[in-house]
């Protein structure tokens, strides 16, 4: 209805992540996991110099323990019953503490490449963009599928960030796309469409990678993706301590880490409770 | 109305509590702060022994940065705005991914001394029994108010744990008792009206303590609380990897830990996200 209020909110939105970009001198990091959802997790990352955060509905569905699930290979099979509602009230929560400077972009059940029918309405991107949410990290599978949701999207004055994966990847999150000259076309594709960000899906293993490197077709991969696009970029997946740096290498903008900041708070407890019960 | 499979729900639960006191020879903690309503972070320290866990209304309103707070001071200000039925749906998640075997006392709006009139009524704590809550962690201000609660918690079958603290506190969390002549009395009414657990407020300053060690008034107290009862004994606040041993000292069983284990977590994830952006 007031399609210049949502154009301004867009503006603001991405200048939040060129503004985060610049600050690392071209590269900065999308923090998710715990730090997307827990405030207090969100507010010491934040203080650390973290300026994006994602909350998504996997994640949410360990942090709540929902159907009891412990690993995110089993969280990503209920995730769909984590409600928008949740969401929202997530979002709000980190929104809160975090102020308005810091760029958030939710995953929401339906905007993910999910396993039964999720129907996203009109009221659902409303509810995400009154409850602090300035984007949707998304996973569709097809370019139609992510062209629906980037128009909704931007009707309520949501950014949206799309990722390409392998065709033969376990979990499907992203648009498929086999060779260099593929993930050129499906990220021109995607930019055409109105996609915001474009990143690519780099978890996959390999034989055969030595300890701080990526693998060269990942490489070669990510490399045509940057080439391509004039958005911002990101690569999701296995992105850890030990191979950033030859992330960076690719001159992609935003490196997506979850379980790598997880698995360091949660070692780190443990430390804590064993010196407090064992020594 | 059905007596018994209460007094058996509780007689299972203090067998927990037993358990994990000898486990440790005597000492055992209570993990509480975000290991206590983060099912991520509660299932981390449960995979490295711990087994007794606190949810409680203050954390969780960090959680959730509940009306934007940031600090514990500003999150007891409004901690009753917290509902049960957010603290049983944080508790059943919880519940859900340590198991049976794992002691759980919940704090709930109504069961601290809070400065608003909340209504506890029957349902509440039918709820709490209903979402995996083994007891109630309790700070009221005064024997009488104890033992309405301890009374309404036995007929669901939920055991208590309340706490004694001192007249000069700046915010009250017990019962007060001055001179270690006044806990023994304070300790042994909260006894025999059916206290299942009784604890020290040990989080008030003092000048002139080394690290490492306990203030000599607050030592005096926690031996005297310990001599006179025959149930478990708890010790709450301040403490920390540098003065727990001292704690043990006074035969206390259980230390109530939150805020050192949560500071050694965002300590961890700052130093990681640091690394990934500025090294």
């Amino acid at each position: 209805m007031f399609e210049n209020d949502m154009k301004r909110k867009m503006a603001s939105a991405i200048a939040k992540v060129h503004r985060a970009i610049e600050k690392g001198n071209g590269h900065t990091i999308l923090s998710t996991g715990m730090t997307g959802d827990d405030a207090r997790m969100a507010k010491a990352v934040v203080d650390a110099g973290v300026t994006m955060l994602e909350p998504n509905h996997p994640a949410l569905a360990l942090a709540r323990g929902h159907k009891g699930v412990t690993s995110m290979h089993d969280a990503e099979q209920i995730r769909y019953e984590i409600t928008v509602d949740q969401m929202a009230e997530a979002t709000q929560g980190v929104r809160n503490v975090v102020g308005n400077d810091v760029y958030i972009t939710v995953g929401i059940p339906g905007g993910f490449t999910e396993v039964v029918p999720i129907i996203l309405e009109e009221k659902d991107f409303l509810n995400m963009a009154l409850h602090g949410a300035d984007g949707l990290h998304t996973h569709k599978s097809s370019l139609r599928d992510l062209e629906a949701l980037v128009k909704m999207a931007h009707k309520y004055g949501l950014l949206v960030d799309a990722y390409i994966g392998l065709p033969t990847d376990l979990h499907t999150f992203g648009i498929s796309a086999e060779t260099p000259e593929d993930v050129k076309k499906v990220a021109r594709q995607m930019e055409d469409i109105g996609t915001d960000m474009i990143g690519m899906m780099t978890g996959m293993s390999y034989e055969g990678v030595k300890s701080g490197q990526i693998h060269p077709l990942v490489k070669e991969r990510l490399c045509a993706m940057v080439e391509e696009v004039s958005v911002p970029t990101l690569a999701e997946g296995g992105i850890n301590l030990t191979n950033y740096k030859a992330f960076h290498d690719t001159k992609v903008n935003i490196l997506v880490i979850g379980t790598a900041i997880d698995k360091m708070a949660e070692k780190a407890i443990q430390d804590a409770v064993r010196q407090f019960m064992f020594s």
